[in-house]
């Protein structure tokens, strides 16, 4: 890498200054542009091409579950926003209120949905009757608003796209299958698509969302030690069905209220995909949701023959992965780097040498490995090459992540893990929110959640010694 | 269908009152429910699904011809709509206007995107800097509000969904070139995917988008004699371009301003669907936007064995269409009404009788004709049965088009024929805003585009008998 490095403008280490690594790539690497409206970002083409992937293989695991795409108004009136009371405290404070169209007041204002349960709820209150409509499993694709102070690309923003699942069910039990199914789609997608791992569990009572009876997550972490929240899943019970009313006559002409769930991921995956893989070459995209997943440089371009076998190899390539060729009138460095930069997963080399001996060069982006291989059996080795990408950066990932996560005993313990080796902390809860409130204040870590695989590391909680029976997740996070 | 119609509760049919046998089929085919927001709708399942088949064609065709999908804030502030004097004037009296944020007021309020030319425009002023950059096809999906008083299902909405496409290009013959090139390939599309033929032309001065210096239209005929502008296609010069600074320097180191274009497709689209192909029985669908091409509906299905042969007949049509087995505990008949509401453009019958003789039963939606076919090669004359269909829904759309055509010589008879036999009217204008205001006011047609394909039918203009050189196509209009 050293001659590419004095090619470009370099960006900051990661070791050096984390948060300014991280906007360096989004820039750099084109994702994101900044706006001049208040908390919003740009997203760019090359960035609006990972969000289309995601939403592809997302939307594919939902339609397989069963679930139909629906889209809701983007208003909600005052007065719907508030028939849940936890819900509206919840999201009241950061909501964008809408008072007038053109030069007319509006009689009720109306926010920019924040989230649309109850745009949901309300059409299911009318669409429901018998219990031979349920289950009702609908998916949302669409941008929410939350006003944030401080925004980061991707990571916190005041608008950002999401999908928002909202369902109803005839049972409990069936609401709880559904926010753990979903919570599972959610875990395979990050693992199997983005190679990222997840540790799955419950949120506590004080990290839980507004109105929800039970929040479920999958937290994931960072290249420097802090945790992201990457999905969540909502079991609502029946809060919202009394709340609006949704009620149903079951097989014995009974009337019941509906069980409800809702499950969400953002455009935040893109910046966990930043922050779990890139490197200080840029942006490591595993090959899966890749734009560009083998980009091809010609050496010495000028000379007879190459840039009609590049086009060749590329016409080749295209039968089995994302090619692009580039051909622009640069020198090769200069690509090698760019690419680094947008973390494309393979890059082929071919020259007249490499013509000559029937040969090119692949390099993998994810350890900047070089290999010479046959132009006989190309498409086989740049397919395996592939694969063996997307799993080793999982790999990876994981043990980076395993490596990372350490145990607690007691609260001064905690402390100094996440001052000084950042990560995520194991430690045992007595299930009190003053314990958690108390390790927030003093360590400023939180909940990450109460993980499906419990461990018992001791008989007492790590901050008031007290009996605990629940391992908890804590972190710093984003 | 006699015997069908007993069973569903019927709807108005179009010749009784059209606008109400719209609106039963929206809500009766499920494809919208009412909201209780101000002019927004809910687009429900099969409406949505729908939706999603437009916008996957349309997207292949924009990133054939090379466009690239990114995303824009949601909002506008104030001061960066105004900065197109023409624009500001066309969209500030239908906009929603966002004045806090929770309890704060904003300092600056921000609009909710009626459209997004500004929020490119700025954007593009900051990455376009040499010719090197051009041009930038952008294209976005996403959701638009502009306040209506009076609302109907896709056709008009205060929020509806579409695509707009935003490019910059270094010359004007390129910007004309690429606002022809969509107008293109909004027409082929339409033709193609949705079976609708359009007329292609521009608008006149009047009619043309706020800041353009000319707007492309592709006009189509509903089944009531209205025309519904489908699709439209502007060519900015560098008139946003002055506005918003957006300069490069070209090849001879000169600073110039780009051209720019922008082109729109909405969920209009699915009312023109509606308009152009809908009868009495509910909506017809042209089988490549059907979300289920071919529903089997099994006959005496506790019968043995009827079952499992519907199920291998679905396995055997998986293969070459979207195909639905309907085995609920309902008469058949229910459900032939129900898929003939919502438009299947094929019902497969199979009961006893037909395994018996290796047969069964295919229905097609758009004329209704039954045909027994042999199990033998059911995939074949399924998928022939499909195509046919489409080229026949097209060429049913364009013969009622072209019967509903006509030409009028003078105001009287050009008022005569909106009164009495709606549809398009061609009639030489002579160019003034002052005849065209006139046809309106006297008629209520309004002209509808200046044909690319131009026709002379007489000397005069229609309304003041001055020369005319330009035909027009006028016409009451949604």
């Amino acid at each position: 890498m050293g001659k590419n490095k004095k090619l470009v403008e370099a960006i900051t280490s990661m070791d050096v200054d984390f948060a300014q690594w991280y906007t360096d790539i989004v820039k750099k690497a084109e994702l994101v542009d900044y706006s001049s409206v208040k908390g919003c970002m740009i997203i760019r083409p090359y960035g609006y091409a990972i969000w289309e992937n995601i939403q592809q293989d997302l939307d594919r695991r939902f339609k397989e579950t069963g679930h139909e795409n629906v889209y809701m108004p983007m208003f909600i009136p005052e007065s719907l926003l508030q028939k849940e009371k936890d819900h509206v405290e919840g999201f009241a404070p950061e909501v964008a209120w809408v008072t007038h169209f053109g030069e007319e007041k509006l009689t009720e204002k109306l926010c920019v949905r924040p989230t649309s349960e109850t745009l949901f709820c309300e059409h299911y209150s009318k669409i429901v009757q018998s219990y031979n409509d349920l289950p009702k499993l609908y998916n949302q694709w669409c941008s929410v608003v939350r006003c944030e102070k401080t925004t980061r690309p991707f990571l916190r923003t005041t608008e950002f796209l999401w999908q928002e699942g909202h369902t109803v069910h005839a049972t409990a039990e069936e609401s709880m299958e559904e926010t753990k199914r979903m919570l599972n789609v959610y875990a395979s997608f990050c693992e199997e698509f983005l190679a990222i791992p997840v540790v799955k569990g419950q949120k506590t009572e004080k990290e839980k969302f507004a109105g929800a009876e039970a929040t479920f997550t999958i937290e994931s972490l960072m290249h420097d030690g802090k945790a992201l929240q990457t999905g969540t899943s909502h079991n609502f019970g029946d809060n919202f069905a009394k709340a609006f009313n949704i009620q149903y006559t079951d097989k014995n002409g009974k009337l019941q209220y509906v069980h409800e769930t809702s499950w969400g991921m953002t455009t935040r995956l893109i910046g966990a995909v930043i922050m779990v893989h890139g490197d200080d070459n840029g942006l490591v995209l595993p090959p899966k949701v890749a734009p560009t997943q083998v980009v091809i440089v010609p050496v010495a371009q000028h000379k007879e023959g190459v840039l009609e076998k590049a086009n060749e190899l590329k016409e080749k390539i295209a039968k089995i992965a994302r090619v692009k060729l580039d051909d622009k009138d640069k020198m090769p460095g200069w690509k090698f780097a760019e690419y680094e930069m947008k973390g494309v997963p393979v890059r082929l080399e071919i020259g007249p040498k490499d013509i000559e001996n029937n040969q090119c060069v692949l390099v993998r982006r994810d350890t900047l490995e070089k290999t010479v291989v046959s132009l006989d059996n190309l498409e086989e080795s740049v397919k395996e090459l592939l694969l063996n990408i997307q799993v080793n950066m999982l790999e990876k990932a994981r043990k980076n992540r395993d490596e990372h996560t350490y145990v607690a005993k007691n609260i001064e313990e905690l402390k100094g893990i996440v001052e000084n080796t950042p990560g995520f902390v194991k430690a045992m809860w007595c299930g009190d929110r003053a314990c958690e409130d108390k390790i927030k204040e003093e360590t400023g870590a939180t909940s990450r959640c109460i993980p499906f695989e419990q461990e018992k590391h001791s008989e007492e909680c790590v901050c008031c010694g007290k009996k605990a029976e629940k391992m908890v997740y804590w972190g710093r996070a984003y």
